[in-house]
């Protein structure tokens, strides 16, 4: 009810989205789908996951590119990229989580996208909890050109650009853009280290490839347990370098900085500097991650309520 | 559209779900809750994974409870069960797949409980497509209550039997029960078996417990990866004997039934037998799964299509 004087729709059929699927609002520019958190997509804190939030941004990006009609081959390339073998793929992810929601909140993702330098572009995202519009989650992500078959890089052609250009905003950056290097971990440089991951097979995504959003879940990995459970993730920034396939066998690699802090559980802000890694030493992932301390939780009660509950 | 020509609701408030966190049907005793399968609930098939059939049917669950009222902890025990400190354990499940739902599809699930002997409860699951009404799945469970300190079991109390009781539906099981002993596996009789399974941070529940559907994901783990490409899982059956903690170290055993067949690739119906257990032997889960041939697939096409793409 209330939904309906807030969103102050400009045509009456944006109202319609009766299966949740999303829909094309703002002159045609953003593409806007609400999600309830379902039980399943909470953890330990009860709070969603950032894989969750991930994965809602995944979904909302696909939907905004299928109800554009411009889905050639079913996973994000348009028509002509398909003709020429063209596939997008992520350069680098800015995620910037102010608070997470919670079992049966409704979130709503708007995203958009614009151009990037001259052969790449921008996809942003609003995160807004349904009922208060309270600004929970931003990100902004770089995508780039790839020939499936030569695995590189490729300009936009000018088909391409004529078929994506109509969709393109002209906004800034929502989350503004994090200059600093990443710096490469390598055994020495790292605080902690995780070996020996391998994807399970339903960690595979369509092309038997394992999906980006998955490299987060082996990137905390590493990341120590009392930061995990003391601390939540604010901000993320991933750069992403190589795929890896289902035969993989990954390393992680986590530097907590200032190595001074002993008690990290009692500890203010952190900042981690993250890798992923072949066993070869391939980058597959760079990434930095600053985390807050949580809000008083009680975890102690609930420790004994076992797992048989579905 | 069609829908509201299908459904044939008893009341007009009924058809009201705008936020999909879905509602009582059918004269009071029949939870209804429509999802639509998104990107990434989908695996190497494009179908969703028996892991997100199974995450409905938990959400439609504990949605049920709470739409009734009962939810008196925030996780499926009603008000008098909290007070006496008692919890549902699920004993036994039963699923039978038809078809796989896949992206895009939407699937309404309903949701009914029965009592079962004296002091068990079954929940029932029908799944359907939502627009031609066909069968999707079908899932049968067992829970019987449980001592939250005792961990012991426990008889259902007058006063909880009386908040739940209402809710009966009075129905034959929609799978039938399948009286076959699951047989327990060990290191001579399994075929497959795969050792040092942890949690991640992100499979521990609001308990710091491994939710049961993950369990699944590790039942599968052993089953051999040319079962898991050429078959699909039509049928399992659970037991669940013990909980498992977030410092559990598992081991997944699996026998593959007629020893002869040496291709499996290219077998028939397969069956398998399945043993979740402790490092010590303690047993977590017996299963038993079916398996039949999938329908032609295009994996060649598709199998360099990187990551990258969110």
């Amino acid at each position: 009810q209330w939904m309906m004087l807030d969103w102050k729709p400009r045509r009456p059929d944006m109202l319609i989205d009766p299966f949740g699927l999303g829909r094309i609002v703002q002159d045609g520019l953003v593409f806007r789908q609400n999600f309830s958190i379902r039980s399943y997509e909470i953890g330990a804190d009860r709070t969603a996951s950032i894989e969750t939030l991930m994965n809602h941004l995944q979904e909302t990006a696909l939907n905004h590119v299928k109800t554009a009609g411009l889905l050639g081959d079913g996973f994000g390339s348009t028509p002509e990229m398909c003709k020429k073998n063209l596939i997008w793929v992520v350069a680098k992810m800015q995620v910037v989580v102010d608070r997470y929601p919670t079992w049966g909140d409704v979130v709503q993702v708007d995203t958009w996208v614009c151009a990037s330098g001259k052969n790449g572009m921008r996809r942003d995202w609003l995160v807004r909890d349904c009922k208060t519009g309270e600004t929970l989650t931003r990100a902004s992500s770089v995508w780039v050109m790839m020939n499936k078959q030569t695995r590189k890089l490729s300009k936009i052609p000018g088909e391409v650009r004529g078929e994506i250009e109509p969709y393109f905003a002209n906004s800034p950056p929502i989350v503004e853009e994090d200059g600093r290097k990443l710096p490469k971990l390598d055994d020495d440089s790292a605080d902690y280290i995780r070996t020996g991951l391998t994807p399970r097979w339903s960690d595979l995504d369509i092309n038997q490839h394992v999906n980006n959003v998955k490299y987060i879940g082996w990137i905390l990995e590493s990341a120590p347990l009392p930061i995990l459970e003391s601390h939540e993730l604010s901000t993320m920034t991933l750069e992403y370098r190589r795929e890896c396939g289902r035969d993989s066998v990954l390393q992680s690699l986590t530097a907590v900085s200032g190595a001074g802090i002993t008690n990290l559980a009692d500890a203010g802000d952190i900042e981690c500097q993250h890798l992923l890694r072949l066993e070869n030493g391939a980058e597959i992932v760079r990434g930095r991650t600053e985390w807050r301390p949580k809000h008083a939780t009680n975890f102690g009660m609930l420790d004994q309520i076992p797992a048989g509950n579905i």
